[in-house]
């Protein structure tokens, strides 16, 4: 533990979310107002920049501009999917990152993302520490996929989660408008964990969710989906709202999605539409009632316009108690978060060894998947229920939001 | 022009938006409200229910309840797709619909919809007068298209655009995050007018548009379209984003969507995905460069959690003053907005003859399309920016909208 001085570089990493940019404002605001942290900068592109040497310096930017990050969706500073090699394998990269900390004499570095970030952020941290370079590192979790080990869930989750439920109400309402037989066929993100798709049950708790929500946690199976489909279109006058995780995949691991491509794509062609499309063209086929396929593509990850407050303070509260973890002499760590629902909820930020969370994949417990792998239990929605509260937008111009406006200037050594 | 004294009816009809349940609160408590009018009546299913005799008894109703129809999306009646035929060839349903006005003492009918239910509405009001029974007869307007003639715009679109436009800003932020190329598709409702495509042009103003926007009122050639994209990527960091509507067509006529399924459909499969799934394909073998096929689908009319206020209350407007008009003695009339945007924006209901409203379609004006047919001009900014004015939604519990919720008590006589 070292108490150091010097500049912080902070990046962010992998697929955005509503609230990535508050973890930066959160980073910013904190840095900025630190004695022992000389310099604040921000890496365009994650590890990119550092490696390139593209560091905006963000003391040139209106604090007013770094208060709306809390409310901009994406990565203001931009990011990047950029794997590391083992430094024993190939130490180019280290040698240059080395070289960029002793020029910008950074003593402390932060990483936004998910698993592979973390990952990231502890190779770096082991190499600096073997190269004797003194620099704290911390680790600030963010995915909407909320996967990551060890944190009872991860900044951008919550947020993703109320722009799913509160669109699959608005979408149940609209499915069933009319007096024919619909099923609809909704495609949430997930590549490997459903706490998105499992968000559809949060809708459920209203009486406007979906009938039937599969997980990749459940091994799909064909002939059971079409045949609980059936039984809700015979209880539910021709009417049923599925949800699917992109991520599903048969018993033999294979994803459904991709199942589907390469069985339809025998000329060559690009799969047209996900998983959603190919469900519902099959759903069609076997029930005889029309199907649309919804997918809520990037709009689930982005749509900062229904963020939850929940979300938003608490990417917030990560970004700047990695500052002062660090700034105390911490390093080597990601921020968790720690909750107690007992009484009400309430939430803080603690550390774990960067070790633990990287590329460990946290699932939704089985016993929290019920009715034949087709619904949540009530435990899930205790969970899920209290990170969704609030609202917290950008303010209106011209009954737009206003984002944050970055000047993105280079820092010059 | 007769005043009137007995029971109204009010249906839903075509296809749902954000606020067509503002216009049902407005004509609910309007005529509630009104001395003349003894019974109100809610059909399920539109011209349906009054066919069927399923007619909700709204006094039974709350009215706490009738004021969060104010922002609860999709059509809480219930709607219908159904084209009366013509008197002159089939009398049966207009004998069944007279039959059930006598037996409930309908005075008054309301119907909200676009063309095909004004149409509807002008049809019933016209075999009323020549069977003798007295009945004040309005339409309230009612699409997200906005293609209905003779109104300034039409209840439905300023939420619509609002939608596009906001999610387009945030879509516009993600697609732009890494350094790697990429092409968004985005597909738009609206098969014939390209009024909802062209809300694109809103988030333009704010930096955060589409490059490229292509409408139905331009024919759409692929080359071009190729071409046009290319320029874009060499200028623009290998990143475009285009937004296309659903109803582009080819120059002789045909929807470029239809063209794509049935040229890639000769196996008999149904098309996956819609216009966007094809161009996005296609963009990607011409240019190399990834591309991801966006669709905003039911969300864009049922996305009431983004409503624009402004457009909240003209539709209660609308619903509230069709039945002040009708009480006044007017009938075979659609309610119409007139709107004076010289000095702020003020908007004012007025009537037109049914005749004059249904079946025609009010597309862009031309002179309004500009650059190759790919952009907006400020005309239609300064158009459609009052529209989407302020924020207007339901009020939040546990952090999820909480809509109305009617008992729907069928009437008895």
């Amino acid at each position: 533990m070292k108490n150091l001085v010097g500049a912080c570089i902070f990046g962010q990493s992998g697929g955005p979310t509503s609230v990535i940019n508050a973890s930066a404002a959160g980073v910013f605001l904190e840095a900025l107002a630190q004695k022992n942290i000389t310099k604040v900068y921000g890496a365009a592109h994650g590890i990119r920049g550092v490696l390139e040497e593209k560091l905006y310096d963000i003391s040139q930017e209106d604090k007013a501009e770094l208060e709306l990050l809390k409310y901009t969706p994406s990565s203001a500073l931009g990011s990047v999917r950029y794997k590391l090699k083992d430094a024993a394998v190939d130490e180019t990269d280290y040698k240059r990152l080395l070289e960029v900390f002793k020029k910008y004499d950074v003593r402390y570095f932060f990483y936004n993302g998910g698993n592979d970030s973390m990952d990231t952020c502890n190779k770096i941290s082991k190499y600096m520490k073997s190269s004797g370079w003194d620099c704290n590192i911390i680790g600030v979790p963010k995915t909407i996929d909320n996967d990551l080990f060890g944190t009872d869930h991860c900044p951008g989750y919550g947020s993703a989660a109320k722009y799913i439920a509160t669109t699959l109400m608005e979408i149940n309402l609209d499915a069933k408008v009319y007096d024919t037989g619909l099923v609809a066929v909704i495609e949430i993100m997930g590549r490997n964990a459903g706490w998105l798709t499992a968000a559809a049950a949060l809708a459920g708790e209203k009486g406007l969710g979906a009938d039937l929500i599969y997980l990749p946690e459940v091994p799909f199976d064909m002939d059971k989906f079409i045949s609980d489909i059936k039984a809700v279109l015979a209880k539910n006058n021709n009417k049923c709202i599925v949800c699917v995780s992109e991520g599903i995949k048969n018993a033999d691991g294979k994803y459904v999605g991709e199942f589907a491509a390469s069985s339809t794509d025998a000329f060559g062609h690009a799969q047209l539409g996900g998983v959603a499309y190919m469900l519902a063209d099959i759903v069609k086929q076997k029930t005889g009632i029309k199907t649309r396929a919804i997918e809520f593509s990037l709009m689930q990850r982005c749509g900062a316009h229904l963020a939850s407050k929940t979300d938003v303070e608490e990417a917030y509260l990560a970004g700047a108690s990695a500052v002062k973890f660090a700034v105390d002499g911490e390093t080597d760590k990601m921020v968790i978060f720690e909750c107690d629902r007992t009484n009400g909820y309430k939430c803080r930020s603690v550390t774990i060894p960067l070790e633990l969370a990287a590329n460990t994949e946290k699932k939704i417990p089985k016993e929290w998947i019920i009715n034949d792998g087709t619904a949540l239990s009530k435990e899930f929605i205790d969970y899920a229920l209290p990170l969704i509260q609030g609202d917290a937008k950008a303010p209106l111009v011209d009954g737009l939001p206003r984002f944050a406006k970055l000047k993105k200037v280079f820092a010059k050594i």
